[in-house]
């Protein structure tokens, strides 16, 4: 390195590094492995994955040696509470392997207290969302949220509705049908519409920390006084976003409700 | 007009057209208005999908007088077995409406037997795929489909499974859970993505005819030899359309199992 780079400036290495990686390997023939079992479906990851994680962590291991890096294929190297990125390298794999531009390369850094910076990156589409929790924008123009309050009127959109358990489907299902529409298979990038406003609510289950700490400076920094279901945030789980606090709150008792 | 169109001249010409109203349109304020009743969730209709089927229209009007016109927006204009142009303006109006860049404009020319040349076209994306039943394009290159032959290895996609009936549901069920992935919310495009190879199976109920024509000869030009679930498939209805003939006898008497 020739000179000391802004995280900001990290942030945007690690996404076109990846861009690199990934975009090489999308729409082209892809040996798929199965990380969990022999269940495709559940968790599939490719090649091109695991050489993105690698190449973002070169990226950091030179430029910010004494950071740690929580990564969803090669794990977790970091003392609790000290400063660590957090990165997906293809979040969305199933989009992927299927030719849907949906997919996105998920950057996020966490102080140690709490993802402080945070990159949606869609290569395809050449759409880069970045936010640091005050601000968001996208391809470098401000984003922010729709100001969406009833139900009857919001887009909503969940990744799959066959991840839910039964209960969290029947929930959903009274939530689905009380919206305006509903859309499926986003992955990460329904945080990325919802931070510019297309979407108004995103509501999901068993998501990992790689899975959220991206967006939540984005939409944050998109006007959104995000409030998640139960526990921190950061750390995943039950997850709804809402466009707005009206919104969140209708949305809040119908999930809780058993 | 200057000098007589082919049809696919002609075909390409409506592409043009509707996207220029189209993009002008996608992820701006949108006016939603509801043709089919006050739930906006079933059937969305945009400004821009009226502005564009009439742009078509006139297109059609101006070069091709003689010929008749399905059109999702503002219906038939066609006497039966006459040569007519079938086109959906904007099929996924509710990807549309939530910045999804997977809805298309479809345009297929029916010889008034047949569906004999179709486009199907995304302009956010700048993907034009085109067939004319013996070969398929996608910008001008070639597309195939892939040659999946095992359910379990198939990528299959739906576009909204709250769109099938209790007994469709459970099937589909079956299916997705043999299968080695699904994603859900394509709507068009997913065809193209099997006319390309990306996806192995759509299958998909309550289709109408302009849902269904201009995919004809592009996924038959890209090699499928299709078989489809029941009556003509070009009046829509229940469609199963697979990669390979030995997937599409894997899938047929599965969906036909009550």
């Amino acid at each position: 390195m020739t000179r000391n780079l802004t995280d900001q400036e990290i942030l945007i290495l690690c996404a076109d590094t990846a861009k690199t990686v990934t975009s090489a390997a999308f729409r082209t023939a892809l040996d798929i492995d199965n990380k969990a079992s022999a269940d495709l479906a559940i968790d599939p990851v490719t090649a091109a994955d695991r050489d993105a994680e690698q190449a973002i962590r070169d990226v950091l291991s030179q430029n910010r040696p004494m950071d740690g890096i929580l990564g969803e294929e090669y794990g977790e190297t970091r003392e609790p509470s000290m400063r660590h990125w957090v990165i997906d390298p293809i979040d969305g794999t199933r989009a992927f392997v299927c030719g849907i531009p949906t997919w996105t390369t998920l950057i996020a850094l966490n102080d140690g207290s709490k993802p402080v910076l945070g990159a949606i990156d869609q290569p395809y589409l050449g759409e880069r969302y970045v936010g640091d929790g005050s601000s968001a924008h996208l391809n470098n123009k401000p984003i922010k949220t729709s100001d969406c309050a009833h139900l009857a009127d919001a887009r909503i959109t969940t990744t799959d509705p066959g991840l839910f358990t039964e209960s969290e489907t029947q929930r959903f299902n009274t939530i689905r049908q009380a919206s305006a529409l509903c859309r499926y298979g986003l992955d990460g990038y329904g945080y990325a519409l919802l931070a510019a406003g297309h979407i108004d609510a995103v509501i999901e289950s068993g998501l990992k920390p790689y899975d959220i700490q991206a967006h939540i400076p984005i939409i944050t920094g998109a006007g959104l006084n995000i409030i998640w279901q139960g526990g921190d945030a950061q750390m995943g789980g039950q997850v709804v976003a809402a466009a707005t606090r009206e919104l969140h709150a209708t949305l809040l008792p119908l999930l809780n409700e058993v």
